[in-house]
């Protein structure tokens, strides 16, 4: 099932994609697509559901997330761009929510912001309280997939104070969705290909099968630290391609579309303008 | 003004200390301690309010906090105990919201955890939207002041990946409270002096006057990078003597108990815990 939430910003309803790809409207059956649903998402008569009338606006397909964790250097491919060595364990950053943004809405620079960048990212959405959850266990806790494009400022994350945070949080930085995709309709999650284009270029391919830490052992891993809630967000790291790893580097201006696709789920759009 | 929330964790409901330092009940006035509401923190005629009875848990005195934003290495002579360079730049990071603690609740280390230190530190609690504001305009935006006690588990912040976040956000690790008070009732945030003991033996002695970025450069360096919401709580940095800087090195063990005090903003006090 493909899950969406649609309408303005902050006023979002639930909805679902029916066969041939039309929206229908899922209020009647739930409130919002957050929170405890996100655990016990209802089966659905999708033929029986109404029809959205018109193109309305689609949102983050999941509702008052808690926290928007992120996987740094999680592609093999990705860390050899940047001459990293590949970790570990998991390296793990925040994005700030008031990043949180929707999937097609305008990414909007910082009025100081000169080097900000793109990462197609697999989500994982948490459907269930995950603490202490084994790697067998962890697809229990699992709402489904979406795509984040884990948008980041290089100056700010590396040149500002070192901790990655400062150039992840921008408001806008955190584009999500466009639809919540439960898993039985995913299939096989390490076998997705991913891609980014800026302005109709392809600036960055690669495959879930590159990841270096799969979502079990990182659901896993996260939750020997924190608990993980329903609606939380994790974002687990980007294929080769970012603008910093481009020789010479590219980063995002003014009037660039940022398009980015991972099989399954779909494709996110934005446009990049600049605060005023 | 001294704000308090008590009451069961997730139903706290809002009060004020009189001049004799009762409890009154202020739910008649506010709903809550949250959101705009701070930043429109009523007049309030205390002696007309009702006196609460009982002896009630104390709660984070901020409700709904969006995010919980921290400093690093913000004291001279702590960045000096660490053998770090004082940073050029506020250093930030995120502790996840799943940590935020009562100021009175136990804390508790997980399972693995086997360096979990304190830091108690000066929380600027977010009343006013602020995205762009000046250091002369930053304190318009702020609602008032608490303790933070950042409490940190060093081998997951600093051998589980290198950003700090992971060893931050353990569940309980973000002990907020137990008052906001109001800058008028602070007076020179500049020259708070600030204590931690564990076991009544004092660790931690310092003063805000060595804070290396102060509170208006944080908030107004902060708002050039992410919107500061109202409910958004900053730890601003902790002076020296955490368990990490001692020679030989001393953490947390289940049965101790913390406090944590600075001028003006009253104590918290934890006992620590293990997860079973």
């Amino acid at each position: 099932m493909k899950f969406v939430r649609y309408g303005e910003r902050g006023a979002e309803k639930p909805g679902v994609l029916d066969h041939e790809g039309r929206l229908r409207d899922l209020s009647g059956v739930v409130d919002d697509l957050a929170g405890d649903v996100l655990g016990n998402l209802p089966p659905v008569d999708l033929e029986n559901l109404p029809l959205v009338k018109g193109e309305p606006r689609i949102g983050v397909p999941v509702g008052q997330i808690g926290k928007l964790v992120a996987i740094g250097l999680n592609f093999s491919d990705h860390a050899a761009e940047l001459n990293a060595e590949p970790p570990e364990m998991p390296i793990v950053f925040m994005k700030a929510n008031s990043c949180i943004n929707g999937p097609f809405d305008p990414v909007i620079l910082p009025r100081n912001a000169h080097k900000a960048d793109w990462e197609v990212e697999l989500g994982i959405v948490i459907g269930k309280t995950a603490k202490y959850v084994s790697e067998a266990e962890a697809m229990d806790h699992v709402a489904g997939f979406t795509i984040v494009n884990d948008v980041s400022e290089r100056e700010f994350q590396m040149e500002w104070g070192g901790q990655w945070t400062k150039g992840k949080s921008c408001d806008t930085f955190g584009p999500i969705g466009p639809w919540l995709v439960t898993p039985d309709e995913v299939g096989d999650v390490n076998a997705l290909s991913m891609s980014l284009e800026v302005n109709g270029e392809r600036m960055q391919t690669g495959n879930t099968s590159y990841m270096i830490f799969k979502v079990p052992h990182i659901v896993a891993h996260l939750s020997q630290i924190m608990t993980l809630h329903p609606g939380d967000v994790i974002a687990t790291g980007t294929p080769p391609g970012v603008g910093m790893g481009h020789k010479p580097q590219k980063f995002l201006k003014e009037g660039d579309v940022m398009s980015a696709s991972i099989e399954k789920l779909g494709a996110q759009r934005q446009e990049i303008q600049r605060d005023a």
